[in-house]
């Protein structure tokens, strides 16, 4: 086998993440590694700590990324807040849902769902149904279900599992930094997401929160965590005052998230979210001007990341093939229920921006012409950004 | 809270890893991050397996690097070795072997322990006692435990454990890439290694390999394997031919891991070992010469982690202390048994090398010196480097 030098093709990333990455936080990757207990990292953990409290929106104490992947985040949240004879409801209506109850199911705990159809939310009325008159521990809910472009609303789903002494789980993988997260104003109990979405960074870690209820719940277990790399009770004392070492954690990751916090902060949460919606609306002008429709209702849809329907007759993998090789620009295709049925289209982070818009615009207006259809892109890059 | 702009001043690495980063893999990490499922990345998959094969010496086409730190490995391997019912031996002389057995106990498995004082070797005379009459799927053990400087000698130990019927799983984690591992050779069933170590790549990614036996031992499963995130049926269908989407890969550590692993090909595995073992006798020749005395036996002694006894009466973290802020230099606390009587100094990838051993032997000759020792830095130098 022989190895050419490694020089990736960029790729100007509109897919479900990862998204594409600041100039300067390519830059604080390749600073220099120190160890792990020096003083010069350990700063840098408090830093972004503080970082991930202010993205967050809460002041929660045990606010840290886990050295793993978003899923290593889920599973963190939950093997933490479960242990055996627990019982867990969980809502599903997507591929990170369903994660949710298989990653629950494996740790012991009787796992009960509420579902609703892909490309919809969540019903909080079937969620307090399934309350009535059972013993939950823990809820758990997808806040942006990046399978399906849905944007669930919360304020019910998080007041139904109070009302039943349950703590409230929420993944903010595809919303925290592009859409409004406040996990101290909503009273969520434990979040987790990754770096790789809208907080413009790469692949690596899972940034994590746990309220002052879910950590009374984690000094009461009476099982130990079922991980050992993702307790939190060994990881708080790592990642805390005592500094009691743990594992090695990821350096260069951690330089690079702490850097893509920065730039979210610099920017302002607000403007951030602004920035989003803005981007968004311009998407769906330009989408809706090449005639294409969206899968989800107005309503419940989600900014970050958008699904489309393929049109009858379309060949939806040569599309993404095309865009991708042709015009190095890489979009998602569907998952599950929606596998050759929709695109998924990312505005996440650094690709929230009118020249992504209109070079997808471009390209995909192109790639649906080259297969017989008429798309007047610019028109529909003029309607996008008006 | 005022951020600074990122700027870790560069430490001279010679703690327990992590090690110093060629420039190289400094530069792949700044490379432009692509999809996940993008050709370019997938090609990039497949070379990393084949140059991990190398390393660990091994045709087992389960060989890949976990997204998580060294413990994620040691997780990955034990908790898919190993299933409620099952019974496991665990070999203990050192942190490393404690953790092994903590993880092992996590999953509903039988543990039982042969050990060893810490600073010496296990016994196969003792694991072949153990494994008489007992029923054990698995043996595990340290192959260079890190808190402790040893070299566990294998080949009885792998052989009581295949007599037993038992699979061998050997942490790897400070000897790849340092000193010979030899995985087919030698019949190891399962290891796990760091990038952080003698890959000098910085912590992020864990590498590991599975053999035939190791993989029947899978198929025949009879619970799912405890974690979603590491679970190998479903991570094989990833890193396979299906590609099946399992988790969003850190695309920049696996350019930083690709890049270091073609820099030990391109050294050649038997030359970087020789480099590591001709390095290791200069700096042992370096430290005696300092009046140090050497907490290992030599036949045991690790090439790539060498602890080393503090003198009566020397203040040992302020030696580290002023060794790292003034000389800009990492060396290791002694953990455990060994905390405050044991300094452990590493040699790791690209660390191995004349200059960082003159540096050391300078800077803690001063140290020393400073705690009113006589140390006679240049005779040491000279005598090290002859």
């Amino acid at each position: 086998m022989t190895y050419r030098p490694l020089g990736p093709k960029a790729r100007l990333l509109m897919g479900p993440g990862p998204s594409p990455i600041h100039p300067r936080v390519y830059g604080a990757m390749a600073m220099p590694v120190v160890g792990h207990l020096d003083p010069q990292f350990v700063a840098l953990m408090e830093e972004t700590k503080e970082l991930l409290r202010h993205v967050f929106q809460t002041g929660n104490e045990l606010t840290l990324p886990i050295s793993g992947t978003g899923s290593a985040g889920m599973e963190t949240c939950v093997l933490n807040a479960l242990e055996p004879g627990d019982a867990a409801l969980i809502c599903v209506n997507g591929v990170f849902g369903a994660r949710l109850r298989e990653v629950a199911a494996r740790c012991g705990a009787r796992v009960d769902v509420v579902e609703a159809p892909w490309g919809q939310d969540i019903d909080p009325e079937d969620v307090r149904r399934a309350l009535r008159g059972s013993e939950y521990k823990l809820v758990a809910a997808v806040h942006a279900e990046t399978s399906t472009g849905v944007l669930q609303p919360l304020s019910d789903l998080v007041a139904a599992a109070h009302e039943a002494g349950a703590l409230f789980l929420l993944d903010t993988v595809t919303s925290l930094g592009g859409v409004e997260v406040d996990v101290d104003g909503w009273e969520i109990d434990l979040s987790y997401s990754g770096t790789q979405k809208c907080l413009s960074c790469p692949p690596g870690l899972a940034p994590i929160t746990l309220g002052p209820r879910a950590r009374e719940a984690l000094g009461r277990r009476t099982h130990p965590v079922q991980s050992w790399y993702l307790d939190l009770t060994l990881l708080q004392e790592y990642w805390g005052a005592a500094r009691v070492y743990h594992h090695t954690a990821p350096v260069s990751m951690n330089y690079a998230l702490r850097e893509a916090l920065l730039l979210v902060r610099e920017e302002g949460l607000q403007a951030r979210w602004a920035r989003h919606r803005d981007m968004h609306a311009a998407l769906v002008r330009g989408l809706e001007a090449l005639g294409l429709e969206l899968v989800v209702s107005e309503a419940i849809r989600l900014p970050t990341l958008t699904t489309v329907r393929v049109p009858d007759g379309v060949d939806e993998a040569r599309v993404r093939g095309e865009l991708l090789e042709t015009h190095n620009l890489e979009i998602g295709a569907g998952l599950g229920t929606f596998k050759g049925a929709a695109w998924r289209i990312g505005l996440m982070g650094e690709a929230a921006c009118a020249e992504s818009i209109a070079r997808l615009l471009a390209g995909l207006g192109s790639c649906l012409s080259a297969q017989g259809r008429s798309a007047d892109v610019s028109g529909a890059v003029r309607r996008a950004l008006e």
